[in-house]
């Protein structure tokens, strides 16, 4: 397990010490269980840790917060391989070294299902936390980070089209076994003064709806300004299938989404895709969106 | 849900911002699996969550830090019923409540059966963590709090035996299905000195093998000190068992151990059982102790 300066206790004790020099941490938990956030026969344990890890990074990332640690519980059947776990943790360390987090500790206990409980722990560096709470009529909406390609990935994996030597195929069902979020990108807009921020975990509609709820206002959707990647066009034919959906209310690539003051320049990496309002709801194109807008846990 | 000065970001938001004013934060986790950690027959919703939190919250204690705030994540089926769901969470809220925790968030998921991810986190107010690693040969050994009381209500539940007309057997269940950690005794431990701490989940022995492995000494009991209390007399009696066993190898009561410098005074609540001297193990009146000396979460 890797360690770094922010652990002070790490592995092996009650608890660990995680050092947050500017007095605030910032934290977050999922619970993934398999069957319902990760199969075994569709993923293996290196991207069902890496994805883990993954989503709990990008809440922080999502604060405009630098992750820093993360804590690891697992429980499993006694029975399962020792090597199985050895992946699984290896896919955590990956993912934790993308954005410069250590591993703090955890908890092993037995159960007749595999279970993740994974804690992230982050940083604010002294700056304000992003909320979904602050968007303002007139702000600029913009997006960091893929979207639709987690959920087109797994369009192909249960249409059982994932022959991975075409290369857009394996990038989509890659992106879906290990989303990509964009970390950096969430400190780099609180630092432009993004007024709100949320990590797309549950659908690009359905997200800004969270926004726009916490803030009380309204947010308009360009369709013409969101970004649809050539790689998910590729197995949107292939499926003979619209992948607007898969764009707007496809959750689990983690992208990020904020609100940005009103011709303020955006951070590299970020695209304007519409703007908020007053009144509530999210619009696409000035009009409202049938439909389920993305993930229902328990639907 | 309460809420206090600990928190500039509380539930709601993607990751919560906890205020920790020396700029290090205790943190730890466990998850508690239905059927292998509770038993809905053997206790009720409330119980179950104050159990949770007070094992994650002793944790925190046992580093000498004092408990701020927890995250609690929820996988259940969906045809739980939500009463169930809030009746756990009173529970969550009345144990925070005797360390004066908030809760700071969390996670809801669908699952077959009920488990529970919660995060305990912390501060030190400045002064060192105290590990499992610091006892020195010549430090008297000390526990504060409950020993085997968990263990005898468990067997009485186990024997049908739980009249709870019977004020000890009443105590005793009571004790199984909600522990009674001494929170401040961590704290308390910490500012007196204590050289190593640690919480007695797994049992006395088993959790005090653990100091005397980190710390590279052996530690041995005096049985005379140990604490044997009335209660635990009183349900061995009933069910005609010796309780040391339930004494010194019973976990779930969330006692604190650790050791103290050599004629140290030690804090209000905490009795001296045993000394650390050079070598490695622990050791009862100078004897090894023959069969399991606590829970293997696999066994």
């Amino acid at each position: 397990m890797p360690s770094d300066g922010a652990l002070e206790v790490g592995i092996g004790d009650d608890a660990a010490v995680v050092r947050v020099p500017d007095g605030r941490v910032v934290a977050t938990t999922d619970l993934l269980v398999e069957g319902r956030h990760f199969r075994c026969d569709w993923s293996g344990p290196a991207d069902i840790g890496a994805k883990a890890a993954a989503q709990n990074l990008a809440d922080v990332a999502a604060m405009g917060a630098i992750p820093r640690t993360i804590l690891v519980g697992l429980a499993c059947p006694g029975d399962l391989a020792v090597d199985w776990v050895l992946d699984m943790m290896s896919g955590i360390v990956a993912e934790c070294g993308r954005t410069r987090a250590s591993i703090a500790g955890g908890d092993v206990t037995a159960a007749d299902t595999i279970m993740l409980g994974i804690t992230a722990l982050g940083e604010l560096d002294g700056r304000k936390a992003v909320t979904r709470a602050g968007a303002r009529p007139g702000d600029q909406v913009a997006v960091c980070g893929r979207l639709g390609w987690s959920a087109t990935g797994l369009a192909l994996l249960e249409a059982g089209q994932s022959d991975e030597s075409d290369p857009d195929v394996a990038a989509l069902v890659a992106a879906h076994r290990r989303p990509q979020p964009p970390y950096d990108a969430g400190p780099a807009a609180a630092v432009a003064g993004a007024t709100a921020m949320i990590d797309v975990s549950d659908g690009l509609l359905a997200d800004l709806g969270h926004v726009a709820e916490a803030s009380g206002v309204s947010i308009d959707i360009q369709m013409e300004s969101v970004p649809v990647d050539t790689e998910v066009l590729a197995g949107a034919r292939l499926l003979e299938a619209d992948p607007v959906d898969w764009i707007l209310t496809g959750g689990e690539d983690h992208a990020l989404a904020a609100t940005f003051p009103s011709g303020s320049a955006l951070p590299a990496g970020w695209q304007a895709i519409g703007s908020v309002r007053e009144g509530s709801g999210v619009t696409v194109d000035g009009a409202a969106r049938n439909g389920p807008l993305g993930w229902d846990h328990f639907r």
